[in-house]
């Protein structure tokens, strides 16, 4: 298992990736799922991957050997893509591809083929963008009515992101909150787990900072101890319920 | 879909289901999943159940008729078990046999016979009691580690449970977090929904209190509203993150 969140608002867009990967529960390893394409000044893309680690590894692999789309005269990667969008059609392309050469062997033996992959980031000319590409090459993109996109295992931390995110809460704390959402989903699901990479950028600055977060980050630490009193401290507060019986 | 908690505190026990059946996101219905046997001053058992709906309901009526086990000289109920363990091996046996009576034709039509069933209450020389029964007859009980059991659709409302839930939390406590628990499912899973039924019952008072929560509850309302306001003030307040670039 695996979860990554994307946070696309109106002063930046972050993105937040763990690096467990898990066959059953008793073979587990860190593996990097955040992998990053930059070139100051001109592009940074981001992408996280969840799913069939073979199946995303093999797709990046050939994603930087060059993917040659229907409609292209020769192969082209993520340094080369004009626009968001195009490299968005080659992690799709790439990702089907693999999917489709590898499937009738692994589905043989029930081995799920799964992959989805968020793409962040912005190449001069356009617009910082987020999507969500899917294991059949099609892709979502973000838009401010749901300014984020998961993928992984979702549910335990997406109620906090309904809640409180949307286009104008400001970077910093769509960083809180993502990594709130990752502290939920640590308590709940084995196949998370720390370290977690993350990439921040802002619009227009054409580069990112990234950072890795450790067991023993003071910060993501504390954050997770103090959100678990402020919570406490929350439902306290609420009214209680007016009927007679409770 | 379905959802439905039950929390076992020291003064009490409380027990919520929604009412939403869904075959597709095309028809939907509501259905009591919350039911309950009662003789005040003598017993009373709540049972809430997930998955399919046939199944649940047929093994329900077959409790109803009497169920003879093995070990049994003849058909018991929910109104004759000796003990709570009693009622949990009733039930467990209605469902595994009504499983066992379909499950050739529907697996074929690969209709899901899964079926989960929480049961709670207390019979008078036994303590109060909470149960989670599967499909294959086989149940956990709850104890003080984890002092709440979910059915159904369970991963969006976990996280508050796990943050805030210890078996010291007054029950009127316990009611706030599994009505936001509640809250916070509903806005992400269409297959959920109101209105909620809801039974509170206190360590030997043999009788239980039952309401039903509707879509106009102003306190169900106010809640949601509140927490999400809660959440806002509570995130802002969390340090920010100590790295420069963020």
């Amino acid at each position: 298992m695996t979860y990554c969140v994307g946070m696309l608002v109106k002063d930046g867009l972050a993105m937040i990736a763990d690096t467990r990967t898990n066959a059953g529960v008793d073979n587990i390893a860190v593996y990097k799922k955040l992998f990053v394409t930059e070139v100051p000044g001109e592009r940074v893309i981001a992408i996280a991957t969840a799913g069939n680690l073979s199946v995303t590894q093999t797709a990046l692999n050939r994603l930087k050997d060059g993917i040659k789309l229907p409609d292209s005269d020769g192969p082209e990667t993520l340094e080369t893509a004009p626009t968001l969008f195009r490299a968005v059609q080659l992690v799709g392309h790439a990702i089907k591809t693999v999917r489709i050469d590898f499937e009738d062997g692994l589905e043989a033996q029930s081995v799920s083929m799964g992959a989805t992959v968020l793409l962040g980031g912005q190449i001069r000319g356009g617009a910082l963008g987020l999507y969500l590409i899917y294991a059949e090459g099609n892709a979502i993109q973000c838009g401010p009515d749901t300014p984020y996109l998961q993928v992984g295992e979702l549910k335990y931390g997406k109620p906090i992101l309904d809640r409180a995110l949307s286009t104008d809460t400001p970077l910093v704390e769509a960083i809180k909150l993502g990594l709130i959402s990752f502290d939920s989903t640590l308590r709940s699901n084995l196949g998370v787990g720390l370290p977690f990479d993350m990439i921040t950028i802002r619009p227009d600055a054409l580069t990112g900072a990234q950072r890795r977060i450790g067991a023993d980050d003071p910060y993501f630490r504390e954050l997770g101890a103090l959100w678990s009193e402020a919570i406490a401290n929350a439902h306290r507060a609420m009214p209680a319920p007016p009927w007679e019986d409770a």
